[in-house]
């Protein structure tokens, strides 16, 4: 066994995933009981009209401005919309952003959240909330931030350009990481997040070779729905630790540095973690393979980011970043030093190498 | 994709799983803010004297007459004992009749009810319940019979007799095969039965050589709430129903039939379900072979039941149950016929060969 011991915990989701189910949202929103409903998406997010449409005259009111980090003004007034027009449920569609809103908007306020995720963020399945304030990003948990229902259409995704498709995996491998490496990791959200590293490992190169495939896009957002609820059980850990830094001190978008870092904390951690290291090979199609290798090789070989230096990280900024990083928990002690080499690693785009 | 399309619901749902975990039971009951709890268990069963201890003061009831298939009466003459505790929540200890007069009791009750399993029948994860009226099983879901806390100490079912532990570990396989051949499987229930199978494949070998091994029968236990799991997320199948009327009608207990019926429903659905059943193979450790035998083997290896005959069944009984199964839903449409020839085949324990 490998926890003989363990908590384990769920909660009340729903999800409804197909193509084309993006006209569900009328239907589940019915099914919620809701008269009032208030829209955030981009107005050029795909299937944005779909949901719309799908509403009817239920359609309370709509929001189209979307931040990255979700700054605390934003959902402030967002909110004071959402108040106005007397919601009694939000429904979020679009990338993390989106949700995001979406999860801080509904954080003081009783309405159900319904999200339509269209990248591979995860976030829907989870209680996380991030807001900003200038340069400071606070991120808590919250139960009432969950989403009730998630609707996922792959077809909403077909269209998400191979440069955020690419980071958004990684983020979604980076979330498996976390949940099968975490102190808390149960036998349950072990065994759900490597079937998502199977499906995104398996549907990560056909979307690089044909974008537009639904198979592939279906397994890449079945993954990161397992991912995000594997990661919902668990906390996150080091990768995400070093890539919240990169993002809110160097501004870098929080998708991009995953496939970066993540090799590299895979590696700094295997030898502490001999189990978990050996079945993340396994689901990556290499069994007796060297994880850390096979996820950078898999970011290169479908010409995602594995430098942080094409990023426009330059060396002066490793020690600032690493001094600002907390090491723990992590499954070995570390230091700011090792943090620090781990960097210049990642700066480099060097190919891990525990052997 | 193993679905392109599907609908996924969990619910809220709390599992402590470990050796000598019995102890928490206080705990787990203080956490939902219990004051008055009444204790169902037989006197004799492992663990009763912890979990009564653990409760202390709080405990202002006990129940421990326990009938198989849960009498109607039974389950009153309980429920009014619970009623005159002025209990706040019921603790229900032991194996699957234990559990169901549990559900029975909180069903029309609005306190909360925590399970302490000590078999695999992994009831304890459904909204199902079931309630007998003479030789009438009514079987039903409903939310409230949902156990709120589940705590699984397998050093509870190191004492379990090995006549009952390997029928009890093959209705935990069946409730993962049942989920996975299901009309409303999902890809997550799938991967928490196939996950299932595989524990309680590796755990029966270990527990049939050296009975109080805690490693295998912590795979077992975790396999059968694994499995339990699944089954709620979905319904029973055809090898249930048959069980069932086997139970029923010839009040065979319900556990030792499946090891018997259960390898002949999956060599009669293999190849309208090639996917599931290279799947399920492949779970029970041989890419490529054939699951029906495979389950066969894996009984007759262990010295559990391969043939009705040896539980009292006799050839002028085959008609009369075939004609009592409900022929659907299944993968393929079956008539009363294949369902007597079925029985044959199980009454005579003919190795399945779907070659």
């Amino acid at each position: 066994m490998e926890n003989e011991a363990f908590v384990y915990e769920s909660w009340q989701a729903r999800v409804v995933f197909g193509p084309g189910r993006v006209d569900s949202v009328g239907d589940e929103t019915a099914l919620l009981g809701a008269k009032r409903i208030f829209l955030i998406a981009d107005r050029n997010a795909p299937g944005a009209e779909t949901a719309r449409r799908s509403l009817g005259t239920r359609l309370v009111g709509r929001w189209d401005e979307i931040a990255q980090h979700v700054p605390v003004e934003l959902a402030e007034r967002a909110g004071k919309a959402v108040e106005s027009a007397a919601a009694d449920c939000v429904v979020c569609l679009g990338g993390g952003s989106a949700t995001g809103l979406g999860k801080a908007v509904v954080r003081k306020r009783p309405v159900p959240l319904v999200a339509v995720p269209t990248t591979y963020a995860g976030s829907e399945m989870t209680t996380v909330y991030g807001l900003t304030d200038g340069d400071r990003k606070v991120t808590g948990r919250d139960p009432n931030v969950r989403p009730k229902v998630v609707v996922y259409d792959p077809e909403l995704t077909t269209g998400l350009p191979l440069a955020v498709t690419g980071p958004s995996a990684f983020n979604s491998l980076a979330h498996c990481v976390a949940a099968l490496t975490a102190p808390d990791a149960d036998p349950v959200t072990s065994a759900l997040a490597l079937e998502a590293v199977r499906h995104i490992h398996a549907g990560l190169p056909l979307v690089m070779a044909h974008p537009s495939d639904v198979e592939g896009r279906g397994r890449l957002q079945f993954g990161a729905f397992l991912a995000g609820t594997a990661l919902a059980g668990t906390g996150t850990g080091l990768n995400h630790r070093i890539c919240h830094v990169l993002g809110g001190l160097l501004g870098l978008p929080h998708a991009d540095t995953h496939s970066v870092v993540l090799p590299h904390v895979v590696a700094l951690n295997a030898t502490a973690l001999p189990r978990e290291t050996a079945r993340l090979a396994e689901a990556l199609g290499a069994p007796g393979g060297d994880p850390a290798a096979l996820l950078w090789d898999l970011a290169d070989r479908n010409g995602i980011a594995t430098d942080l230096a094409s990023l426009g990280v330059r060396p002066e900024h490793l020690p600032v970043v690493a001094g600002r990083v907390e090491p723990r928990p992590n499954p070995r002690p570390v230091t700011a030093d090792d943090i620090e080499r781990l960097l210049e690693h990642a700066l480099a785009g060097r190919r891990p190498d525990t052997a």
